[in-house]
């Protein structure tokens, strides 16, 4: 096993352009002394020692060690990649006529009202947001033809202030409007710390959202606006949901206005520089004590404190906090192994599906159309689409989300195949101008060996009522982050960093 | 990281009692040069050789193994455990009355008609079987008392022949009845090799079973008698399970009454001396090529081969077979990584929680009475029970199942809280003759780290249609073995001799 370099360079942590196992030689730290001292050539293992071990350095793991170090706690931050952030990433367009520098993010990339942490962490890292790109009308592609509308729903604009529900089909538009209305309502019975405690939670637990859908929803066209909101925002199938887990995540956002709202709502701004420079931003003062390319593979802990290991290294510490999803969690040997709820609880949090394809362009020539780039269609393989520009628009950038099952079939495909489905999605859409992009991007989160998916991690059916108490509750000297934990905004940033600070307060508290 | 003895003695294999760990030294193997000559200390590592190896030595790798040494393959079969047998064990009784060597089956242990594989190999391998005891009335408790009955259905014996739907409630046993001929029909639609392309997978597979039965089972004495079913066949509740999959399962073993009865269904006959001899024996000629306490950390496939390995062992072979479960399947790290699809799937093929208990009592005293042993239920923790008496019966053996959410509820208790539920059950059925067992036995298979839930991994709403695909497909040099992968018998023995037939075949083509 090759045993990588612990301590990258500031450019290298920032840019995560980084050759793994390149040449990389071991340096030794000032401290992590090679204490093992029979060992040689590929059985090397760095000791390291700390207050507190940290697996996985994104949002969470970040925000954790943030506030443990600012509580003067000593921490070792592991990530598994050759760069921070996890499900954030830049990735720079190399199209011509894009200035060098110029990012897009493969990863998550919105904030909006309400999410109170990212937003107050924003200007305290020195970074500063601008409006997703809102101008204009909206686009619906349905039963084959393309009908553009306004940004507010037309039936009644008090009522919800929806800007993602196309009038399309007006009696389809006015049931899911209705729907959403119910939807909103049973979600704000569901506690966040303790969902299955609500009080319908054994019924809405015992249903997928498409049996909730089927009964609740009549018209075809409410049906399918219903379904692509729950595509779009679990990148999964109505049939996977939990009713009680659709809930819950309303509730955790607010309502599903604010889940599937652009402006004034989860996809209202962007960040200038991309998302990842959140991660980047936590992570400058904290690059002594991270450590990249350290795949987690075993957890010991024991009366004295708890040991973090794998091909090449070794941290002993006090407390652990895992923050990463829990699926990946799952995967990690534990000594003594973990209780059979938590580890059942991790075989039944599955991460949701998407790809993430970006077309580059000279301009943003939907703009001049009078169109915002926001559509929506009843066709894949790319059913929803955003104009994802950069801030002074000197390229145009078109994106879109494969989901759910798009997202699955794409799984099996090339990536030629990807290509071709999308730029024919965008050509559906915005006309021929879309035909031939200069650059094409994909990110395959499912691919990805250290997320596995994205969103986020989604409860099927039961998993709330019979394993909700496993979540979040530490084991002997473990602590559990990530935003498949948090109760706020779930699923986002913002609950990724809640998590941390939550777990943070653990750590600090049992210190 | 400790090297585990690579051989142990027949002793040791049969028994399974080892300790781990206990003084092992590292014994050279004519075949297992230690090869790397730089290592020192607890860092060596056995290197061998092989045309296949083998992950799991359970019923499904030990038949891989056994037909590929057949057929002249020269294989490896590495066990996480200190023992063989993997979701079968045979426990020795300690109480004082037990002849020694008297054991019980802690995990499977039963066999029925059309089980050819399975039956087939029981002579094959010196082994016979006896017929559970069904001798006497069943007992059914609900609603505070307990009502004996005879061993078929009253209603009309000549439909169905089930013979574990009490009639305690009548209207509830008559409608249970007409909901299994239901399924029955609807399960026979549902191809094996491929559920997701049954006409009506796409409604089956978006709803749980809950949604189903009470869209089409009104009682709540039919509901109860359904969900006592499903708890006692898949050891999780109705709304964990998608309808396509129960109906897969259902049509796997046939019928309904297939897996239910005790005469002429999957409880039929038990194997003297213990299920666990299925892999002892067809352990013993391959004794020199099984390797225990290994436990598999990765798997590397490049153009010449595939590599398996773990701490203090390497693995090259021409093609690996890993019979394990999905979910256990999906913590060994791929190198190259798996895609996503397959991936995907891992995440989303829970294990059932059980645990099961027994308890050892002087004398069989409820045959006594008249009863054969066989009680259901409507109150926990214990909901069904089978007399699981040695053949000759000089001890009394009653034998329970925790299972689904009441499984779920004991893996936060201590075992004397299981105790003494156990034993409050059993005296609810038997009456105070149960109260001071001789000998109290369970086993909680979710805490199990190389098993992590029994029976068997299950299929929630929408993993059908979006991942079968990916069920058995090879990947590369890799083949997927196990009960959860078989057409025949899913989930049960014969299912996972079967998986070994077919993933043996997959790498005689292929080699």
């Amino acid at each position: 096993m090759k045993t990588p370099d612990p301590r990258l360079s500031r450019r290298e942590l920032l840019t995560g352009m980084v050759g793994v196992g390149a040449g990389a030689t071991l340096a030794a730290c000032g401290d992590s002394p090679l204490s093992d001292a029979s060992a040689a050539g590929s059985d090397r293992v760095v000791h390291e020692t700390a207050d507190v071990v940290i697996v996985g350095a994104g949002l969470a793991g970040l925000m954790a060690a943030r506030q443990l170090s600012a509580r003067g706690r000593n921490v070792l931050l592991l990530e598994a990649r050759e760069r921070v952030g996890g499900r954030t990433l830049n990735r720079p367009l190399t199209a011509a006529g894009a200035r060098p520098g110029t990012i897009v993010e493969v990863g998550g990339q919105w904030v909006g009202p309400t999410q109170d942490v990212v937003l107050g962490l924003i200007p305290q890292l020195g970074l500063s947001t601008f409006k997703t790109y809102n101008t204009g009308l909206l686009l619906d592609y349905r039963g084959g033809r393309s009908q553009t509308y306004g940004n507010t729903f037309p039936a009644d604009p008090a009522m919800l202030g929806l800007n993602r529900i196309p009038p399309t089909d007006p009696v389809g538009a006015v049931e899911a409007a209705g729907a959403i209305m119910s939807l909103n309502s049973m979600a704000a019975t569901v506690p966040l710390d303790k969902p299955w405690t609500a009080a319908s939670a054994p019924s809405w637990d015992a249903q997928t959202f498409q049996t909730w859908m089927e009964a609740n929803v009549q018209s075809q066209g409410g049906r399918d606006l219903l379904t692509l909101t729950i595509e779009a925002v679990f990148s999964a199938q109505p049939r996977d949901l939990s009713l009680l887990h659709v809930l819950f995540y309303i509730h955790s956002a607010g309502t599903l206005e604010n889940l599937i709202n652009t402006a004034d709502g989860a996809q209202d701004s962007r960040i200038v520089g991309g998302s990842q420079l959140l991660c980047l931003k936590m992570a400058e003062p904290l690059q002594a004590r991270i450590r990249l390319q350290r795949v987690v593979r075993d957890v010991a802990q024991d009366a004295d404190g708890v040991t973090v290991s794998g091909d090449g290294f070794s941290v002993r510490a006090k407390r652990a906090i895992l923050a990463l999803p829990p699926t990946l969690a799952g995967r990690i040997r534990y000594t003594p192994a973990l209780g059979g709820l938590r580890d059942q609880l991790t075989q039944r949090i599955p991460m949701g599906t998407v790809t993430k394809v970006q077309c580059v362009y000279p301009t943003p020539f939907w703009r001049d159309a009078g169109l915002n780039g926001q559509a929506t269609s009843d066709t894949g393989p790319v059913k929803v689409t955003f104009d994802n520009s950069p801030p002074d628009a000197h390229v145009g950038v078109m994106m879109g989300f494969i989901e759910g099952e798009d997202g699955r079939r794409a799984l099996g495909q090339t990536r030629e195949q990807r290509r071709q489905g999308t730029i024919d999605s965008f050509v559906r859409y915005f006309g021929e101008a879309a035909r031939n992009p200069l650059e094409y991007i994909e990110m395959s989160w499912s691919d990805e060996e250290f997320s596995r998916g994205c969103y986020s991690g989604y409860f099927p059916p039961g998993v709330w009522l019979d394993y909700g108490s496993a979540l979040r509750a530490p084991i002997g000297r473990l602590h559990w982050a990530g935003t498949e934990t948090a109760e706020v905004w779930n699923g986002y940033f913002d609950g990724a960093l809640r998590s941390g600070e939550r777990a943070a307060d653990e750590v600090m508290a049992a210190l």
